[in-house]
């Protein structure tokens, strides 16, 4: 019996799920171990000239109320009527495999209840970087970990900006301003730029890896805008890389601490290597001491390419993958006050500053350096205020 | 009920598993969904003083009759008697999770078609890159690709030593007897250095990928005992690191063609920036264009890690995982002959060679250059003979 699918929204996303399927037929259907075809595309607009033209179809409730369909991608972006839709889908027990990383932020612990509760799954593979495998080893080829820390580059378009920035001396609004060019950027770039993207997929990660739902609203993000020329080359005199890095660590208190910063990375870091739209995730655990998964971030393809991925495994599985879960959070006590975060920092200072016992880079624009010992966000903050800092950032 | 496991072998790996399951087994048995519990350890010498002393058997038929046993992690390596033990576990329907390349390289179809044929599973994530899942990612997460290449670093004792040669400018010979001090090379260190160890992993990786058992006796393999300090710091003037790479690609005969050669490998790509003991794996695919994973190739917990995260998965599949899987082959016919390998190549030649056309690096060795055109290995071979080349090797 060949396996019903539908595919919701035909937008970059979708329209890649339809055309890497189509592409790889025989060998999804293999890895798959049953036939499979997409009955129904969900899309308002019209798409006369496509060669599926008649799988169409502008009522959801085609696809929901047609039992043939077990499986549905969804791809529309958003939370409505995104998450109406899944959740309805879900409640029908067709499950569902999203690239949707603001309904997983945002709505991930109930539509997880809800898909245990109708024994199917909501898969997410391709709501954090892209075609990188990251959730299903994190869940599954990590398992006997005890994961302490995950810290990603989780966001192509700012990682193509500061690389840019980096390589060709380019100020960050040029660099925009070509990423937009490009089609790297949005013609409104805040969510990428500002971190509120690799925000939501840091949350994703500390849901999975820690058992509770980490909201967005509960994370310190900051994002690039202000990252200056003079700080991304004093940086690299310094040995390292400036990254905009997502991480979650738990603390010595037994919370977590996600947090968004641009961060300085050592180019004794593999991750440091990491340029362009390229996204990369570490994990950090007492058996494999760090791994690390490399790919592209977004795209067609390669988002398509891990949707799918979660379509065959949502075939495959008859029940419900409980690893691949976390319960609702009843409020935010258990992650840590940004004032926690403990690290090395980078500075930069007026060239009248006292700084005795560091190797300090002097250049046009102040003094650099790195302390010698970690300190907590608050204590930078208040060293920051009495030097009269230029800028700070940490290291990784 | 409590599910049952023997470890074959309390060597560095199998203690390894002993350590790291009593360590996380709490978040282990979640992550199982059941309770779980090491009932014995085989080992043909005796610990008296550990804490799981009583846990110890000398006879494997204690663990072959015991039908509480469901899972067996076999961490002993060498093909006999491992092979004749995983056999007669997967006869009885006991899923086998195994760190042993040696045995999934010489009778891995053998293995999978007694799993399928008992309704158990016969697991190798640990086989391949230590900690670094690349096998479930591969047949899973990757499902929807057309894989067509796939390149690596396999070896962390070859990675170490050439890692040496290039940041200090050791000869091989001393960064051999450094790595024998660390630990990081064996006594013999045939196996690591010329190869044969990174062989075994790229047949286990061809083998899944393209789905007919990959022998190492097919695969061209040539280690680095011959690579020279003046052609390492060629390379990096010509912006590229020396590495052993082994890599399988599908050749446009629609044969694959396996090889295990020192590689030039561009500052460019993320994987020149893998140092040290650390293994990395880049796979191509059509959905994701290109995705790394790297981590710890080796030793105790990362190897433990790798091993208990198949333990895991096999007490969660009830069935034999198909995709996982591959067939026999009746001859090596759907191999390519080496000399069919393309590349550019890099070449050093004598001062008084005719080179035009090619940007060249002099320097007292002689004159590095990489050509400006592929090549097959046969066209190299021919050309490095007309030049009387000093050295060549393929760049990836």
């Amino acid at each position: 019996m060949s396996v019903k699918i539908a595919v919701l929204g035909h937008g970059v996303v979708g329209s890649g799920v339809v055309e890497l399927f189509y592409k790889n037929k025989k060998s999804i259907e293999k890895h798959a171990g049953t036939e499979m075809d997409v009955k129904y595309i969900l899309d308002l607009r019209d798409f006369p000239e496509s060669p599926y033209a008649d799988k169409f179809t502008k009522d959801f409730n085609d696809i929901l109320n047609d039992e043939e369909v077990t499986s549905v991608a969804e791809c529309m972006g958003g939370v409505e009527p995104a998450f109406t839709f899944v959740k309805s889908c879900l409640e029908r027990g067709k499950s569902v495999s999203t690239s949707n990383k603001e309904l997983v932020a945002e709505k991930g612990d109930i539509l997880l209840k809800i898909a245990a509760e109708h024994n199917c799954n909501f898969f997410f593979e391709a709501s954090v970087g892209g075609a990188i495998p990251i959730i299903r080893p994190l869940h599954r080829c990590l398992a006997a970990n005890d994961i302490d820390k995950v810290a990603g580059i989780l966001n192509g378009t700012t990682n193509f900006i500061l690389t840019k920035m980096y390589n060709d001396n380019m100020p960050f609004a040029e660099a925009l301003r070509l990423a937009q060019e490009l089609g790297y950027a949005e013609k409104d770039p805040t969510a990428d730029v500002e971190g509120h993207d690799a925000c939501r997929k840091i949350c994703i990660i500390s849901s999975l890896v820690f058992g509770k739902h980490v909201y967005p609203k509960s994370v310190y993000t900051k994002g690039i805008s202000d990252v200056e020329l003079c700080d991304v080359a004093a940086a690299d005199v310094l040995g390292h890389a400036v990254k905009l890095v997502a991480s979650v660590r738990r603390t010595e208190s037994g919370k977590i601490l996600p947090v968004v910063m641009p961060t300085l990375v050592s180019y004794d870091n593999v991750m440091a290597g990491v340029n362009d739209v390229f996204n990369a995730v570490l994990v950090y655990g007492d058996g494999i001491d760090c791994t690390m998964f490399y790919g592209r971030g977004a795209g067609k393809l390669p988002t398509a390419s891990a949707v799918l991925g979660d379509v065959i495994e949502a075939v495959k599985h008859k029940v419900t993958v409980f690893s691949q879960s976390w319960e609702s959070a009843e409020d935010d006590s258990f992650i840590e006050s940004v004032d926690e975060l403990k690290s090395f920092w980078y500075f930069r200072v007026p060239y009248d500053s006292e700084i005795d016992g560091v190797e300090a880079y002097n250049h046009d624009d102040g003094i650099s350096f790195i302390t010698t010992q970690e300190l907590t966000f608050a204590e930078a903050k208040a060293k920051a205020e009495k030097l009269s800092a230029l800028a700070y950032m940490p290291v990784l």
